[in-house]
This record gives C-alpha cells, structure tokens and sequence, in this order.
C-alpha cells in the first residue's frame, strides 16, 4: 500500500476535519489534526452542527465525555453527514464502562451510518455483544478472537472496524482485514493516544473512499511518528511533544522504511 | 511605541483576566495569561459570571465552541463588564463558517459594548458585512482591503479592530492604524495561537486604556517570542513548548531589538 | 513514612479513579493519573456518575469551572462514592471568589461525605468561615495560622485537610498535621500543578485508607518530580514537559533522598 500517497494528499487538500469529542483530549485531537496538515473545527451546539458538516469532508464522533445534549448533537450532524456523503467515525470510548455509553452508541448506530467504528479490544468486544468490561476508558481483557469480532461487526454494520493495540486491526465490511504493527508502548503511558488515533483516521478517510485503507494508513504514519518520537524522549511528557514534531516532519523516506502493514486475508 | 512598560505593568499588576472561552484551547488561554505573568480565571456558569467581572480586570470572550448557553452566560458578564468599566475582548471565532456563529457575534456587538473585536481575514470580514467564509476556524479568502475593513468597522462599533495574519492590523475607533510585522509561520501549525493571541490582548487592555495600543504591545510580545521560540524548535509541538519559555523570559532588550510595529497614519 | 510504598501500590493497583472536574486542567488532571501508573477516567453526565463510581477506586471533584448540572452530577456521583466506601476528594477551586462557588462548596459538603477537602489558603479558609478573598482562583491573603484553620475545618466535617503552598499542610481528622516541603516555586508560574495534585492525593487515596498519609505521599512525590523537572527545564513550558517525565520515572532512591515530610504533632 502506497502510505505516502495517502499523506501527501491530505496535505496537499488540506481537508476541514469536523469533531464532536471529549472535553478531555479535544485540544489534542484538533493539533494533531493540524499537525498532519488538514484543518481541524470542534462545534458541538445543535443548532450549528448541520452548517459545518456542509463545510467538511469527514465528521469524527468520540464519546468519551458524553451528555445526552452531545450525543443529540451528534446524531443531527451524523445524519446530515450522512445525506451529504462524507463519512462518519466513531469512537465508542468507554464502551463496556457503564450503561449509558453502551446504549448511546447503539443509539447512535440506529440513527447514523458509520463509516468507521473504532475502540481499543474490550470497546469494539462489547459493541459486537461480548460480554467484555472496560475499565474507564483502558481496555480489559477480552476472551475471543479479535479479527472475527471485528469481521462479524464490520458486516453487520456495513463498516470498517478498526481495534487498536499492541496490533491494530481493520477490518473491512466484507471482512477484508488489515494489521498495523507499528507504535510504541510508551503510547499507552499517556492520556489522548486513542483519540488522536481516531482523529487521524478521520482526516484520511475525508482524502479517500476505501475507509479501510485510510484507517490502516492514518494509523501507519502516526504510530511510525510514535516510534521516531520515542527514540529522542526521555519520559511520556517529552514523547508527546516529540509525536508532533515527527508528525510534522514524516517523509515518505520514513514511511517506506518502517511501515508494517500487513494485509490479512 | 514603549512596548516593554506595557509587559513591566502587566507583570506588576498581575491583574485578573476572566475568560469565557471555548474548550478546545481554554488551558492555553489561561497558561498564556499565567506565563505572561497575569492571573487567568475561566468560569461560565450564568449564576457567577457577574462576581467573576467584578473582581476582574477584563473580559475576553471566545465563541469558539459556542452554544446559546454560553452565548447567554458571554452577554451576562459583558453587561456588567460594561457597568463596571472594564474592557471586554471579543474574539469572533469562526465567524462566516456557520449561520450560528455570524448570528450571535451581532447579537453580542448589539448587546454588549465591546472594547476590542479580534479575529483573522475572513472572520472581521464577515462581521463588516463581507461575503466572506471562513473553513470552520482557518482564515478564508477575502478580496478587499483589510486596512479599509478594519477601520469601517472600528467606526462602526467604537471598538478597535484587530485582524491577526502574517501582518496584523489594528485600527481605533477613530481610524488610526497600526501592523504589528513580528512572529512565524510556524504560529499556524499549531491549534491555539489565535486565541492565545486573544487572550495576550485581554491581559495588556487590562492594564491599558488605549485599547489598540495595548493590543499592539501584546501581539508584539506574544509573536517576539514566537520568533525565539523558533529558532530553538524542531517542529510545532517543541515550539509550543519554547513559546511558554521564551514570553515568561521576554526582556527589554529583546523587545527592543526585534520588535516590529508600525504607526500606519 | 514510606512514602515509595505508596507510589509503588499505585503503580501495581492501577486504580480507576473517577473525575468531575473542570474544563481547563482536564487533561492534565487525567495525564498525571497516568503517568503516575493509574488510570483515569472523567465522566460527568448525571445518567452515568453512579456507574463509573461503581467500577472506580476513588472519586476527585473539582468545581474550577463549575455549573449548576455539574454541581447536580457531583452530588450524586459522590452519594454513590460513599454508599460504595470509596474516598471522596474534593478541590474548592475558587472558593472565596464568587458567592456560587461557595454556597456550592457547602451544598456539596452538606450532602456527600468528604474524605480530603484541598484548596489553596484563601479558598481553604473560606470554607472554613474566615473572612477571605481568592483572586479568581489564585491565593489570596489569609491573616490567621493555617493549622489551625486545618485542624478546625478537619474536625468539623471528619475530614483530612490538604492547603497547599510553599509548605503544604495536611490536618487529619484527629488533628495530626503533616508538611510537605517539597515542590519549586515554578509550580505556581503554569496552570493546573493545584489541579493536578488534587488528582494525585485522590490517585494516593484510592490505594491507602489513611487519607493524610496518602495525601501526604502523593504531594511528596509530585513534588520531587518538580525538583527534578526544574533543573532540566528553561521555563515554564518545559517545565511542565519534564514534570511528567520525572513523575514517570519516579524512583525509591530519588524519593528516599529528597522527601521532605515532616509529623507536625
């Protein structure tokens, strides 16, 4: 997979990336979207969010500090996305943590078309109807195999499923799968690493259609990023410093030399 | 101009700057202020914004992440801004990206006497009447003379104007002009400079009533230090660290040396 | 007082520590968790607090920028919190500035049992019925001896007090009083170290049932990180960078070497 041909596009379009997210890592999520070299907005009033999806190429939706008001937001601009036809990713951050995360995502899956449903494993295990826990927003164990919850989500959905981790795994809605083996597990060691991912893959599913394929190579360049960033850090806090300078800086030497994707099946 | 007796005051005073931001950059507004040796307070809740003016030295309102909450809680804390006698700072946000956003920045110009109006290219356009669109926060494209621009709408509102960019223009009520020439490209790489620039102003117009001066002094200071930010930077996210440094080490004598401001007429 | 013991039981436990804070230093206050070894979580829609209580080790309020439905999610995640046996951690950020934050401060109070009460001086002795301003939410000054304003708070709500400083005073319930004489002045120079410290002692508080033990531990460490973190740092911005670093890094040896924890009585 040309990885490079998907970054530079992003810098070359520049596309507006449109978020409803956490109050927590939503200054992170924004710059690391800029970083890359497309154009963050964060708008979450209801009687905004129509206008400026009809601005944007790709809507990112993250749960992480839900209150019934956002996920109404969310589902305005999730439709409106939808009729306008660019896609939507969701973040189903917390999922397995408590009640209302579980039911609000489900809600917003009836509701809306997703294009990419992303979480770590105990997440995507529990929206696939595991019987899976997460504690707080970290994963938890999760007792099956990964690539077939991902498959049977992905089909059911109609969308592109993507688990990250150690490994991270796509998997298309014909069960088509990908693994992107690059990061660090100093990403772990620090608050925001998730939902930038998620952000990330947002910007590139807004350059390119096969949603698969933009997550695997969103997740390829930034994770390659972590692992350049982590060689000149002394600790989590200059390691997230660092994320942004390599992200600035990622050349499609870099990319071709380390990108581990791997097509699965 | 005597830019460094502007940042001498606002180290001694230390005065306290009261914020209603948004919540994608509120912990940058608030550190700039804190670094710039002042003394940031962010609260938003109808029910106290009134006691927060009234121990405050000036109001910076932000509606980057606007809702008609926050919308009410910003005209609230204006009024008694207004009553009290201290300037209120009103950054126009994403002005021309939504219908939302253009409404209620006149429903606050029409509410609340704003001291200074601040915002890039295409966000001052809009709110002077131009057919101008801002791509959600990033500056647009706009075809007229934005000294022109500026100064109808300082005329307009009583307010001084502020239109930040590679130059950025400030313009009296009155018409007068300055360009303050300081600061990087890199400042666009990263989410946060614009508000933080918002914010630098609000600090400066809390220690001096020539509003436009006050905003010259800061931009100058802010984007001074942009510049010594750079030099030891490898990309946007160890520039923003060095950002913090080099304001909280500005002296006279750097400001002296490099600074960049312009009396236009 | 082995204070090594406690940071290495955060580290092996990975408590979940739930947060209702505010909008500024919520990053930071989930981040320090973090790097601390544990692990974080902020939830405050009013549907869900009870549930994420339920799976959580500790609970941290913060009402830096509090609103009415905050304060609401507050109350019933901390009824929940005491009906579970979990510490209750409340930081009256801003006491003393408006007649809101007060009367919430009490509210919250009268209705939840709270195990650590935080605050600077002013805000602590606003609470505990002196007559004192907080400006904004930097200390203000406080004309009586802060252990006893401690003790006495202490005894009146069965609660440990934790007024940070220069010198840190911590009163159990008893009235034993701890200080920790650790920390650097440049703490004071960036936002969020109170924030982030109050979620520190409730990341202590969730491993050790001695709530001025646990707070003392935790303030211990955090601030020979700052120590640490000072010596390698050019000013407030990468100050703060390398806060994280050194917390991560904590060793017995450093801690050993540098605490600073005196038993008052």
């Amino acid at each position: 997979m040309d990885i490079y041909k998907f970054l530079r596009k992003v810098r070359e379009d520049k596309p507006l990336v449109h978020h409803i997210t956490n109050w927590v890592t939503i200054y992170d999520c924004a710059n690391i979207v800029k970083v890359f070299g497309a154009s963050p907005v964060m708008a979450h009033a209801k009687e905004e969010v129509k206008d400026m999806v009809n601005i944007a190429s790709a809507l990112v939706l993250n749960i992480g500090t839900l209150t019934l008001d956002i996920i109404e937001a969310m589902i305005i601009a999730g439709r409106a996305a939808n009729n306008k036809g660019i896609p939507v990713i969701l973040d189903v951050c917390g999922a397995g943590a408590t009640k209302l995360r579980d039911d609000k995502c489900f809600e917003i899956l009836d509701e809306v078309k997703i294009s990419i449903i992303k979480g770590n494993s105990s997440e995507i295990a529990r929206i696939a109807g595991e019987n899976s826990a997460t504690k707080g927003v970290d994963a938890g164990e999760v007792n099956k195999d990964l690539y077939s919850i991902a498959k049977t989500l992905g089909k059911r959905y109609h969308s592109t499923i993507v688990i990250t981790g150690k490994e991270d795994i796509i998997a298309d809605e014909t069960g088509k799968c990908y693994s992107v083996e690059n990061g660090v597990p100093m990403m772990a060691n620090i608050v925001g690493t998730g939902c930038m991912a998620t952000s990330v893959i947002g910007t590139f599913a807004a350059i390119e259609k096969n949603c698969a394929m933009a997550a695997a190579a969103g997740l390829c360049c930034f994770e390659i990023a972590s692992e350049g960033a982590l060689e000149k850090s002394r600790g989590p806090g200059s390691f997230k410093v660092n994320l942004f300078d390599e992200v600035f800086h990622l050349s499609q030497e870099t990319i071709e030399r380390y990108k581990k994707v791997v097509i699965k099946e």
